[in-house]
């Protein structure tokens, strides 16, 4: 697609394509569109690209996204807030899922990020998993619940389950509801979903 | 989407949404994806942004894209290429245009971008588009074919239209043709196109 085109433009399309869901096509639109005119955009996209590669990293207690201080050491905004219940941590899969349970304002308290997921099928077992950090943030900071919010999926399950096994002894563990969504319509409803719809039904005050 | 993240990072997404057709949430997630242990790939991503800023350029005679020489000067690799027949013009609406009639490989002559199309909505004129230079290439490479191949819509028809009436006296002026196109089903075409196709039938030969 990009034969007869300059070596210098060939290696950015590649490089796009190194972007989630971004094949030669867009990457190759991305270019062209960049190169019309939009040189002053470029050297943002680039600029900005430079800065969080030098000053991003994993907060050294959650796993979130936090700059990096002078020393090298990060501490997330979440973690470096000290309003935020310390009782309770809720441990996710990844980032993105933090962010979204964050924008809910459902969560007062901190913070873990798994990074991945037990699946013994891709070869993840559990000490793939960082059970060590996690372990000595619940002792670091007293926690009295651990949430787990990994998606309920059958790896998100396992590893709860796993968590439960592992830590239920020290902390409570519970589990974030599985149900039908808001607005979700029962009749195209799949049947695990109304499953434990109907498993984890609660009492209504009237 | 972004509250509470740091402000490298929001400047990142931030500067993601200028590529087309990417919004907040799309260029949060190439971020958060970028930011998953793939710093090597930000890095490589951020440098072939800034030589591609630094080296390309539009080239000085078609408005391809060239690499840049010492001097400033910008000749693509189609116009340095002595074997390609100076007598036919290519006239095309914008680089991605001239990149798939190449990839089609029915173009042996020389092309020339013009960037823009006569849109008198949107304020384009005549004045607008690059003439004078068209002109004087068309002078210097002893031109005999203007073949237009701008879109067949309205405002590349006009441009089209503009063009034979602005150099038809002093060369041959051609439109590629338009019709169903090749594995199209005429049961689904819209009136234009098959108006178009029938306008534009050829004998056959038996």
């Amino acid at each position: 697609m990009t034969i007869g085109l300059p070596p210098v433009l060939r290696e950015l399309v590649h490089a796009f394509t190194r972007l989630p869901g971004v094949g030669e096509k867009t990457a190759l639109r991305f270019t062209l569109h960049l190169l019309a005119d939009k040189k002053p955009v470029m050297n943002v996209l680039s600029q900005a690209l430079a800065e969080a590669s030098a000053r991003l990293g994993a907060c050294d207690h959650c796993g979130n996204i936090a700059e990096l201080a002078e020393s090298g050491a990060a501490v997330c905004t979440i973690c470096a807030d000290s309003r935020r219940d310390r009782r309770q941590l809720c441990v996710v899969a990844k980032v993105q899922d933090l962010l979204a349970i964050e924008r809910s304002g459902a969560m007062r308290g901190r913070y873990f990020v798994l990074g991945r997921l037990l699946s013994p099928l891709d070869g993840i077992g559990p000490d793939e998993l960082p059970l060590a950090k996690l372990s000595s943030q619940i002792q670091a900071e007293l926690v009295e619940e651990l949430v787990v919010a990994t998606p309920p999926s059958l790896e998100g399950e396992a590893t709860a389950l796993h968590l439960a096994r592992e830590f239920g002894g020290r902390v409570k563990v519970t589990r974030i509801a599985s149900g039908i969504p808001h607005g979700g319509d029962l009749e195209f409803a799949d049947p695990i979903t109304l499953g434990r719809a109907m498993a984890g039904r609660r009492g209504l005050e009237g």
